[in-house]
């Protein structure tokens, strides 16, 4: 592993990402997301995604065109993301639903035609210290099995929900999947065996081969109502203009809702309500012998309060290695 | 059981209903969501539920006040229930949504200061043949401990999702506990345990006994995931203008979110690609010996047709007789 200080891993972020053909703007804001990733000790998302970045945006048939606005009323819009990075398309639509929620209370955006859209926490907390409560959804190229089905009909499919609160905003982002798709990806890499009951081959039986679950189907997360929630998500992702099916890895749709509170009840009130109802959780008697009772978002908030601290983060030499070559190779 | 032609049901439900002080027009709102229970099979929440109606409206320390509107915007509003049955003030949210959305595109409506508002899929079929798409949730008052914890901190919390679709519109509607109250109240009536893992009694210690899981708490479906989830509705609850900590039954939160699919794509298309991609799902090659993939709420449209072609519903004597008795009572 090398260590880096957290503005070192910035620079390096920010330079790969320009070097693959970024604004520096862009590259500000993916660096952003893949740091914050970095900080919440959610490695996979961090530097090493910079590296993906790179390899679908060389392997990419054309160059991604500008965002464009394809449906816009004052309280919505949708997005065409120019098959540009997600954390960018994400970013804008975002910027967008702050705006119009923060002008008219309520506001819907839809984004499609883009990959990678990142943690969606990541966005909820920004919508938070800016007032808002809200709601994202992403939807993604079959990968996942409805529940009593063998063959992939959603994406793995994260969903998140945030609401303001002091300290910290409440946020609770999970994936709709029972293995996520880099997790497959890793263990592929490392030689390693999935769960029993995680995924099928493409002839539809269970296996705990990674490279077999790739090709054929990974288990959707609760049964029979986490695989209505995968649909749910799916759907919505389809409200933002995604294909049902998508030919390739590239059509994610990207749903947010965001609300002031204000259009609904006193916001101020709320907040404070939300910050004491997130502490009665905390306070909760836990189960005999067990830990506390966790808010979400707690833990990541914690972690990324200790990365700060320590002021360095920790990345495989092979990713750095590939970076500062990437930065290089554009001179 | 009692044979009743599905009119005779309806009159019977409406007849007890004016008979516990509700209008003409409100007494069939509250019938019609009866029956439409009754209809898809789910007694528990039909006829037996006017009964409940009647004891909650007689045991109440003031009779209800009319419905208020304490916050509005041209896309938003809050409602105070004033303690009116939440089937009424639910259908007049619903209402007020679908105004708005139909307007504006999006609407956020709320509701507190109500109890019993009933299927959100009742209310989200209604948004669909109105060619819209939303979500529904409802918060109760504490009964559901957080995943690792063991006291009530939730309401049974349903949350819900509907998107129109030919000839039906695709709903997914679920509960955020492992049980559900009524399913718990009808156990101990009827001297039956509940499951292992199901509840805590009012100490924290794991029981099977429903009384004591009423003085405990119920767990909560879908372990820390689910537990979110059930955070994300009492939050969205609160929202709509439910107390953080209700002292009683009767302040359930219910947030509605509906969504014209015209003011971000092409609605058409959109209800075509939905009708498709539900196809698909249906089509999906189930697991080895399994029965064929389900689609949220197929189920229940395919239980009221066979009801509706055969005409009357049965319906317990004892619940029949009461009614019948509660009618009589007004003259």
């Amino acid at each position: 592993m090398t260590t880096l200080s957290i503005s070192d891993a910035r620079a390096l972020a920010e330079t790969a990402m320009t070097g693959a053909g970024h604004s520096e703007e862009d590259a500000a804001i993916i660096a952003d997301h893949l740091l914050d990733c970095e900080l919440r000790g959610l490695s996979f998302g961090g530097l090493a995604r910079a590296l993906s970045i790179i390899e679908r945006v060389r392997a990419a048939p054309a160059r991604p065109s500008p965002i464009r606005t394809v449906a816009e009323t004052p309280v919505s819009a949708t997005l065409d993301g120019g098959d540009q990075v997600g954390y960018v398309v994400a970013s804008r639509a975002l910027d967008l639903a702050i705006a119009k929620a923060g002008e008219h209370g309520i506001a819907v955006v839809g984004a499609h035609n883009t990959w990678y859209t990142g943690m969606f926490s990541y966005y909820l907390e920004k919508a938070a210290a800016a007032g808002l409560a809200g709601m994202i959804a992403g939807s993604g190229p079959a990968a996942v099995a409805p529940h009593g089905g063998t063959e992939g009909r959603f994406g793995t499919n994260p969903i998140a929900f945030g609401f303001p609160a002091s300290p910290t905003p409440v946020i609770w982002d999970i994936g709709t999947s029972s293995v996520m798709y880099g997790e497959v990806m890793l263990k592929e890499r490392l030689g390693e065996e999935l769960l029993p009951g995680q995924a099928f081959d493409a002839s539809g039986t269970p296996t705990v081969d990674p490279a077999a679950a790739l090709e054929g189907a990974f288990t959707v997360w609760g049964g029979h109502k986490g695989s209505g929630l995968a649909m749910v998500v799916q759907l919505l992702g389809m409200l933002a203009g995604a294909a049902a099916d998508p030919p390739g890895l590239s059509d994610c749709g990207f749903f947010v809702l965001l609300m002031d509170p204000a259009a609904l009840t006193d916001a101020t009130d709320y907040r404070q309500r939300v910050t004491r109802f997130a502490d009665t959780l905390r306070a909760t008697r836990p189960v005999e012998g067990g830990a506390a009772v966790r808010v979400p978002f707690d833990r990541s908030v914690a972690r990324r309060a200790e990365t700060l601290r320590r002021g360095t983060i920790e990345v495989a030499d092979p990713v750095v290695k590939a970076l500062l070559a990437s930065g290089e190779s554009r001179v």
